[in-house]
């Protein structure tokens, strides 16, 4: 097996929080992540892509093309955003980092597959300390 | 010289706007920096201080303490926080790393002297790629 | 499969030897890892849960839970000690990056399982260029 | 499962083209990393070896060997070399990243097996944002 | 005093050599940085600016003008080119990390004067373990 | 003015105590570090020298030389060593980072003016949290 990993990064705002929640309870479940006012990261994302080598070009899949797909549908989605307020593909979903790895997966998986390649791994940074790795639905 | 340098870190949303400008010139200048949801950064704090070795101790400063007192006043009145709307020390002023960097230098500057050191220079990262350091009023 | 993953660091004094060997031969199997009055490291470890969302938080786990029982089982037996001397999990044991992975493993298993979540990976850093990922007893 | 990393680093020239096609099809294809001239990189390289913990030594694979064999055969074969000119092993051969790690893990993966354990992966980094990893040719 | 920096970062190939000595000259001055086939790196380049700040914006410079001017003048010229053969501004010159970045420092320290600031540091990093920094002609 | 940085790295075990104090006092002002089987840390050690370009060669010194030299005089003396008791330079010091950061100026100052170029600054990492830099007795 071969994979390739391409990382991206984009700066967002978001709170945890449920909405059939008060505050307070909010506040004893999530801690200071429930600031009602937000607070934020810089997230980094890792993208893992496997498949065969194409022995034209000695390229799984071409990082341009897969740099470019992620800037489209993933980075201008949620750079410099709200992620609980601006982001359609999140749109009523609770914005840990497990969920935002599992949506990222979502809107990309099927252009890879596209590209006959396929996604393997979604990484998400939110700090230096904590992150998420999500192998996909069927794994 | 001298200078010892402790790193924090804190997660705090922002925008870049002026309450007097409409949203249309806030975006004409600051551009994503002004979405009016907010973003967010991990910010990266470096707190330089310089002075005289104590003979006794080996020390400069005494970590611990400058841990502490980054911890009181610096880090939890910005961590999990909305720089904009959260902060005593911030309020009314623009949150542009640079101003963040002044404001930080004035709450903690007398602390530092009152051991017998000097600050230095208040480093604040916004992202890998951008940085400020301010060196004091008075250079 | 979902994973999550918690840094924590801690700084400690080790060295590798057998007691049943000279000082001589340790140095020839162990080199300039069995100087005789130790040397030190600042270690990352990574720990690495599995398991499913919790569909009202979006948590896999309790990232505070997880850092705090790491702090009282692993951080606090471990940072500013003598892997060899101090730490009553490693008494008798060699002091290498892999044992002392997968010491820590045992010390905290169970704590997680209880969390109904999956203890999946313990990566150990020793240097920025030597590392160690253990698995557990059953892969 | 139990296993250990070594990073080693590089520095080398190269670009990607083939000789069968004109300068525009290969600048089509591979954009600037066709350019005539070559361009370069600092390449980290991550090898993982998997195995059982020798009970008398605490080790899976002695790292200084494992360094030095690396030395040996991968780094002083790549660095401050140009790829597809002065590295007998990629001779004729597309010098992607992918096929690097492929040719890297063809190099070492016997030396390994030679000292009871088994290389399980070869990850090589080609900036900051992009790497591939490789887990050898029956998985 | 206030500076503030953007990080950039190209891919580029270069050697360390004298046209007018022979390569076994080079070699016994440049060692493996003479080989005559190249070799590479991922440069980071640093550019510290200092200033008043804007009492309007917040600013010292906008980043995002600075990052333009840097992508437009250096970025592009440096990025997956070979220094010794394909840039204008070091033709005939000795491509050592200190002449690179004194001849950045010339391309861009006006235009950033223009918008009523100075250049202050222009620091290059060639790998993890080396870099220069270059304070200007006057200082 | 133009400067040139190596970094080098050592690992090594410390501890703050005065052997003039009881085990209890030194708790009291070194606090952990003063525990009494010691602990250690990966140092990593910044060497800045400052210095005209040799026309010639585009070098301010040559990167291969410091690093010879602070190998020879530096890393072998404390790499793999406990700094209180092993090291010739260290005995009878406090072992902080700003202790050790003005003995690795002394053995090295000399032999840097020897080349023609001044050292001009030793900046010694502890921790990712922690440094200190010396710009010499006359600064």
């Amino acid at each position: 097996m071969l994979t390739l990993t391409r990382r991206e990064r984009f700066n967002a705002a978001h709170k945890l929080y449920r909405e059939d929640w008060t505050q307070k309870q909010n506040e004893e479940v999530f801690g200071k992540c429930a600031n009602k006012n937000w607070h934020g990261h810089n997230y980094e994302l890792f993208i893992t892509v496997k498949g065969e080598i194409n022995p034209i070009t000695g390229y799984v899949i071409d990082l341009k093309w897969l740099s470019d797909i992620l800037q489209k549908k993933v980075i201008e989605a949620l750079d410099h955003k709200n992620l609980n307020l601006d982001v359609p593909f999140l749109k009523g979903k609770m914005c840990s980092t497990e969920v935002v790895a599992i949506e990222i997966w979502k809107i990309i998986a099927d252009d890879i597959e596209g590209q006959g390649a396929k996604l393997h791994c979604v990484k998400l940074m939110e700090t230096e300390n904590n992150f998420v790795e999500y192998y996909g639905p069927n794994i």
